[in-house]
Protein backbone atom coordinates (compact mmCIF):
# COMPACT_ATOMS: atom_id res chain seq x y z
CA UNK A 1 0.00 0.00 0.00
CA UNK A 2 1.08 3.71 -0.74
CA UNK A 3 2.76 5.53 1.93
CA UNK A 4 1.83 9.29 2.08
CA UNK A 5 2.75 12.64 3.84
CA UNK A 6 -0.17 11.73 6.24
CA UNK A 7 1.19 9.21 7.41
CA UNK A 8 4.71 10.81 8.88
CA UNK A 9 4.97 12.02 12.28
CA UNK A 10 7.53 14.17 13.89
CA UNK A 11 9.85 12.09 15.64
CA UNK A 12 8.81 8.55 14.07
CA UNK A 13 12.41 7.09 13.25
CA UNK A 14 13.09 4.36 10.11
CA UNK A 15 16.29 1.95 10.07
CA UNK A 16 17.57 2.05 6.40
CA UNK A 17 19.15 -1.24 6.73
CA UNK A 18 22.65 -1.40 6.15
CA UNK A 19 25.57 -0.89 3.48
CA UNK A 20 29.37 -2.32 3.52
CA UNK A 21 31.68 -0.45 1.62
CA UNK A 22 34.89 -1.87 0.22
CA UNK A 23 38.28 -0.80 -0.83
CA UNK A 24 37.31 -1.24 -4.79
CA UNK A 25 33.71 0.50 -4.49
CA UNK A 26 35.28 3.70 -2.66
CA UNK A 27 37.61 3.93 -5.42
CA UNK A 28 35.65 3.32 -8.27
CA UNK A 29 32.93 5.90 -7.18
CA UNK A 30 35.86 8.33 -6.36
CA UNK A 31 36.79 7.83 -9.75
CA UNK A 32 34.26 9.26 -11.75
CA UNK A 33 32.81 11.83 -9.29
CA UNK A 34 35.73 12.62 -7.10
CA UNK A 35 38.94 11.79 -8.05
CA UNK A 36 41.25 13.41 -5.50
CA UNK A 37 43.55 11.15 -4.52
CA UNK A 38 42.76 10.78 -0.79
CA UNK A 39 39.64 8.53 -2.24
CA UNK A 40 41.02 7.17 -5.28
CA UNK A 41 45.14 5.88 -4.64
CA UNK A 42 45.64 3.49 -1.93
CA UNK A 43 49.28 3.73 -2.11
CA UNK A 44 49.57 7.49 -1.89
CA UNK A 45 47.17 8.08 0.96
CA UNK A 46 48.86 5.65 2.89
CA UNK A 47 51.31 7.95 4.02
CA UNK A 48 48.51 10.77 5.22
CA UNK A 49 47.57 10.88 8.82
CA UNK A 50 44.36 8.94 7.40
CA UNK A 51 46.57 5.38 6.20
CA UNK A 52 44.73 4.80 3.32
CA UNK A 53 41.77 6.28 1.22
CA UNK A 54 38.78 7.23 2.88
CA UNK A 55 35.22 7.71 0.87
CA UNK A 56 34.26 10.33 -0.79
CA UNK A 57 31.79 12.29 1.30
CA UNK A 58 29.21 12.26 -1.65
CA UNK A 59 29.71 8.59 -1.89
CA UNK A 60 28.47 8.32 1.46
CA UNK A 61 25.67 10.30 0.64
CA UNK A 62 24.53 8.50 -1.97
CA UNK A 63 24.35 5.32 -0.22
CA UNK A 64 22.73 7.00 2.54
CA UNK A 65 19.65 7.94 -0.31
CA UNK A 66 19.87 4.47 -2.16
CA UNK A 67 18.89 3.24 1.34
CA UNK A 68 16.45 5.93 2.18
CA UNK A 69 14.64 5.19 -0.96
CA UNK A 70 14.63 1.30 -0.82
CA UNK A 71 13.29 1.65 3.00
CA UNK A 72 11.08 4.01 2.74
CA UNK A 73 10.45 6.37 -0.27
CA UNK A 74 9.82 3.93 -3.06
CA UNK A 75 6.78 3.40 -1.01
CA UNK A 76 5.40 6.97 -1.89
CA UNK A 77 4.18 7.24 -5.16
CA UNK A 78 5.83 10.98 -5.80
CA UNK A 79 7.94 13.53 -4.48
CA UNK A 80 10.20 16.24 -4.81
CA UNK A 81 13.88 16.77 -3.08
CA UNK A 82 14.53 20.38 -2.65
CA UNK A 83 17.83 20.65 -0.48
CA UNK A 84 20.46 18.81 1.75
CA UNK A 85 22.47 20.15 4.35
CA UNK A 86 25.01 17.74 4.86
CA UNK A 87 27.52 17.42 7.18
CA UNK A 88 30.90 14.83 6.60
CA UNK A 89 31.43 13.99 10.28
CA UNK A 90 34.49 10.99 10.15
CA UNK A 91 36.44 9.25 7.54
CA UNK A 92 34.58 5.93 6.51
CA UNK A 93 37.57 3.22 5.95
CA UNK A 94 36.90 0.60 3.49
CA UNK A 95 35.30 -2.46 5.22
CA UNK A 96 32.65 -0.09 7.37
CA UNK A 97 29.33 -1.31 7.13
CA UNK A 98 27.26 1.57 7.68
CA UNK A 99 24.21 1.91 8.98
CA UNK A 100 21.49 4.24 8.16
CA UNK A 101 18.81 6.31 9.74
CA UNK A 102 16.31 8.43 9.83
CA UNK A 103 14.03 11.10 11.77
CA UNK A 104 11.00 12.85 11.03
CA UNK A 105 11.07 16.75 12.37
CA UNK A 106 8.68 18.53 11.08
CA UNK A 107 5.43 17.90 8.16
CA UNK A 108 3.61 20.57 7.07
CA UNK A 109 0.46 20.25 5.32
CA UNK A 110 -0.41 22.06 2.45
CA UNK A 111 -3.95 20.35 1.73
CA UNK A 112 -4.71 23.57 -1.15
CA UNK A 113 -1.82 22.09 -3.29
CA UNK A 114 -2.26 18.47 -2.13
CA UNK A 115 1.35 17.87 -0.66
CA UNK A 116 2.83 18.59 2.73
CA UNK A 117 6.71 19.70 3.24
CA UNK A 118 8.37 17.55 5.31
CA UNK A 119 11.85 18.11 6.71
CA UNK A 120 13.89 15.10 8.45
CA UNK A 121 16.85 14.23 9.90
CA UNK A 122 19.34 11.43 8.48
CA UNK A 123 22.53 10.09 9.27
CA UNK A 124 24.76 7.43 8.73
CA UNK A 125 26.61 5.42 11.50
CA UNK A 126 29.98 3.44 11.60
CA UNK A 127 30.34 0.06 13.22
CA UNK A 128 31.31 1.58 16.10
CA UNK A 129 27.95 3.49 16.22
CA UNK A 130 29.69 6.85 15.13
CA UNK A 131 28.13 9.35 12.98
CA UNK A 132 30.01 9.52 9.83
CA UNK A 133 27.30 11.31 8.23
CA UNK A 134 24.45 13.49 9.36
CA UNK A 135 22.11 15.91 7.21
CA UNK A 136 18.78 17.81 7.52
CA UNK A 137 16.79 17.16 4.21
CA UNK A 138 13.65 18.74 3.09
CA UNK A 139 11.09 17.69 -0.01
CA UNK A 140 7.79 17.58 -0.94
CA UNK A 141 5.74 14.37 -0.32
CA UNK A 142 1.75 14.15 -1.27
CA UNK A 143 -0.88 14.15 0.64
CA UNK A 144 -2.97 10.79 0.53
CA UNK A 145 -5.79 11.75 -2.38
CA UNK A 146 -9.19 12.46 -1.02
CA UNK A 147 -12.21 9.69 -0.84
CA UNK A 148 -14.92 10.72 -3.92
CA UNK A 149 -17.39 12.03 -2.66
CA UNK A 150 -20.70 10.00 -2.51
CA UNK A 151 -22.66 10.85 -4.91
CA UNK A 152 -26.63 11.33 -4.62
CA UNK A 153 -29.13 10.53 -7.40
CA UNK B 1 52.53 24.29 -9.37
CA UNK B 2 50.87 23.51 -6.52
CA UNK B 3 48.30 25.66 -5.42
CA UNK B 4 47.19 26.53 -1.62
CA UNK B 5 44.19 28.28 0.51
CA UNK B 6 46.75 31.24 0.16
CA UNK B 7 46.24 31.65 -3.61
CA UNK B 8 41.71 32.05 -2.82
CA UNK B 9 40.89 35.52 -2.13
CA UNK B 10 36.58 36.51 -1.38
CA UNK B 11 35.35 37.11 -4.49
CA UNK B 12 37.68 34.79 -6.71
CA UNK B 13 35.65 33.35 -9.31
CA UNK B 14 36.19 30.21 -11.40
CA UNK B 15 34.63 28.53 -14.57
CA UNK B 16 33.93 24.90 -13.70
CA UNK B 17 33.67 23.77 -17.45
CA UNK B 18 30.88 21.88 -18.89
CA UNK B 19 29.28 18.42 -18.74
CA UNK B 20 26.59 16.85 -21.05
CA UNK B 21 24.28 14.81 -19.46
CA UNK B 22 22.26 12.10 -20.86
CA UNK B 23 19.16 9.71 -21.01
CA UNK B 24 21.31 6.32 -20.24
CA UNK B 25 23.35 8.09 -17.64
CA UNK B 26 20.85 10.10 -15.36
CA UNK B 27 18.83 6.50 -15.42
CA UNK B 28 22.30 4.45 -14.68
CA UNK B 29 23.43 6.84 -12.15
CA UNK B 30 19.83 6.70 -10.27
CA UNK B 31 19.11 2.76 -10.64
CA UNK B 32 22.17 2.32 -8.02
CA UNK B 33 22.02 5.28 -5.86
CA UNK B 34 18.36 7.10 -6.17
CA UNK B 35 15.81 4.33 -7.36
CA UNK B 36 12.59 6.03 -7.86
CA UNK B 37 10.90 6.19 -11.47
CA UNK B 38 10.99 9.30 -11.97
CA UNK B 39 14.72 9.45 -12.18
CA UNK B 40 14.84 5.46 -13.66
CA UNK B 41 11.81 4.96 -15.77
CA UNK B 42 11.27 6.78 -18.87
CA UNK B 43 7.35 5.42 -19.93
CA UNK B 44 6.70 5.74 -16.46
CA UNK B 45 7.89 9.21 -15.92
CA UNK B 46 6.22 10.44 -18.95
CA UNK B 47 2.77 10.65 -17.71
CA UNK B 48 3.78 13.15 -14.98
CA UNK B 49 3.77 16.85 -15.29
CA UNK B 50 7.98 16.76 -16.01
CA UNK B 51 6.92 14.81 -19.33
CA UNK B 52 9.84 12.45 -18.63
CA UNK B 53 13.14 11.09 -16.69
CA UNK B 54 15.04 14.02 -14.83
CA UNK B 55 18.24 13.48 -12.95
CA UNK B 56 18.77 12.63 -9.13
CA UNK B 57 19.66 15.87 -7.54
CA UNK B 58 22.29 13.67 -6.24
CA UNK B 59 23.72 12.47 -9.37
CA UNK B 60 23.87 16.45 -10.14
CA UNK B 61 25.85 17.74 -7.20
CA UNK B 62 28.17 14.32 -8.27
CA UNK B 63 28.36 16.21 -11.55
CA UNK B 64 29.09 19.75 -9.78
CA UNK B 65 32.06 17.84 -7.61
CA UNK B 66 34.13 16.08 -10.97
CA UNK B 67 33.95 19.82 -12.64
CA UNK B 68 34.88 21.31 -9.38
CA UNK B 69 37.96 18.76 -8.75
CA UNK B 70 39.00 18.66 -12.73
CA UNK B 71 39.26 22.36 -12.56
CA UNK B 72 40.62 23.45 -8.99
CA UNK B 73 40.87 21.02 -6.53
CA UNK B 74 43.20 18.70 -8.57
CA UNK B 75 45.53 21.34 -8.17
CA UNK B 76 45.47 21.42 -4.18
CA UNK B 77 48.20 18.89 -2.51
CA UNK B 78 45.10 17.90 0.01
CA UNK B 79 41.85 19.21 2.05
CA UNK B 80 39.55 17.87 3.42
CA UNK B 81 35.42 18.69 2.95
CA UNK B 82 33.25 19.12 5.97
CA UNK B 83 30.16 20.36 4.74
CA UNK B 84 27.42 21.50 1.50
CA UNK B 85 24.31 22.80 2.14
CA UNK B 86 22.53 22.21 -1.32
CA UNK B 87 19.58 23.59 -3.35
CA UNK B 88 17.82 21.34 -6.09
CA UNK B 89 16.80 24.81 -7.70
CA UNK B 90 15.17 23.26 -11.31
CA UNK B 91 14.87 19.85 -12.88
CA UNK B 92 17.42 18.65 -15.14
CA UNK B 93 16.14 16.97 -18.08
CA UNK B 94 18.21 14.57 -20.90
CA UNK B 95 20.19 16.25 -22.85
CA UNK B 96 21.16 19.58 -20.92
CA UNK B 97 24.79 20.69 -20.86
CA UNK B 98 25.64 21.73 -17.45
CA UNK B 99 28.05 24.15 -16.40
CA UNK B 100 29.92 24.67 -13.26
CA UNK B 101 30.88 27.89 -11.64
CA UNK B 102 32.44 28.03 -8.14
CA UNK B 103 32.79 31.38 -6.37
CA UNK B 104 35.30 31.64 -2.64
CA UNK B 105 32.98 33.56 0.16
CA UNK B 106 35.66 33.66 2.34
CA UNK B 107 39.05 32.27 3.72
CA UNK B 108 40.34 32.23 7.15
CA UNK B 109 43.93 31.09 7.39
CA UNK B 110 44.91 29.55 11.08
CA UNK B 111 48.17 29.44 11.01
CA UNK B 112 49.18 27.38 14.08
CA UNK B 113 47.39 24.30 12.00
CA UNK B 114 48.83 25.30 8.88
CA UNK B 115 45.70 25.33 6.64
CA UNK B 116 42.41 27.67 5.91
CA UNK B 117 38.80 27.21 6.69
CA UNK B 118 37.39 28.03 3.35
CA UNK B 119 34.04 28.69 2.03
CA UNK B 120 32.44 28.86 -1.41
CA UNK B 121 29.80 29.15 -3.65
CA UNK B 122 29.21 26.94 -6.34
CA UNK B 123 26.52 26.29 -8.89
CA UNK B 124 25.59 24.46 -12.19
CA UNK B 125 23.17 26.19 -14.67
CA UNK B 126 21.75 24.71 -17.90
CA UNK B 127 21.30 25.57 -21.38
CA UNK B 128 19.52 28.65 -20.71
CA UNK B 129 21.87 29.58 -17.95
CA UNK B 130 19.31 28.59 -15.12
CA UNK B 131 20.65 27.80 -12.00
CA UNK B 132 19.62 23.92 -11.36
CA UNK B 133 21.96 23.06 -8.21
CA UNK B 134 23.37 25.74 -5.75
CA UNK B 135 25.04 24.66 -3.02
CA UNK B 136 27.79 26.27 -0.01
CA UNK B 137 30.74 24.32 0.55
CA UNK B 138 32.88 24.54 3.51
CA UNK B 139 36.04 22.82 3.74
CA UNK B 140 40.02 22.83 5.21
CA UNK B 141 42.51 23.71 2.39
CA UNK B 142 46.22 23.33 2.97
CA UNK B 143 48.66 27.08 3.62
CA UNK B 144 51.68 27.19 1.69
CA UNK B 145 54.42 25.62 4.05
CA UNK B 146 56.79 28.27 4.90
CA UNK B 147 60.26 28.25 3.04
CA UNK B 148 62.80 26.74 5.66
CA UNK B 149 64.73 29.85 7.64
CA UNK B 150 68.47 30.06 5.82
CA UNK B 151 70.66 28.48 8.49
CA UNK B 152 73.42 31.08 9.51
CA UNK B 153 76.25 28.60 10.55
Amino acid sequence: MATYADDLSPGDRFDLGHYGLSEDEIVEYARRWDPVFIHTDPAAAQDTPLGGVVASGLHTLAIYQRLAVQALWSRFTGGIGHSFDIRFRRPVWPGTTLTGHLTVRSVTPRPEREDAAVTLDGELVDDRGEVVLQLINRSVLPLRPEAPAVQNG
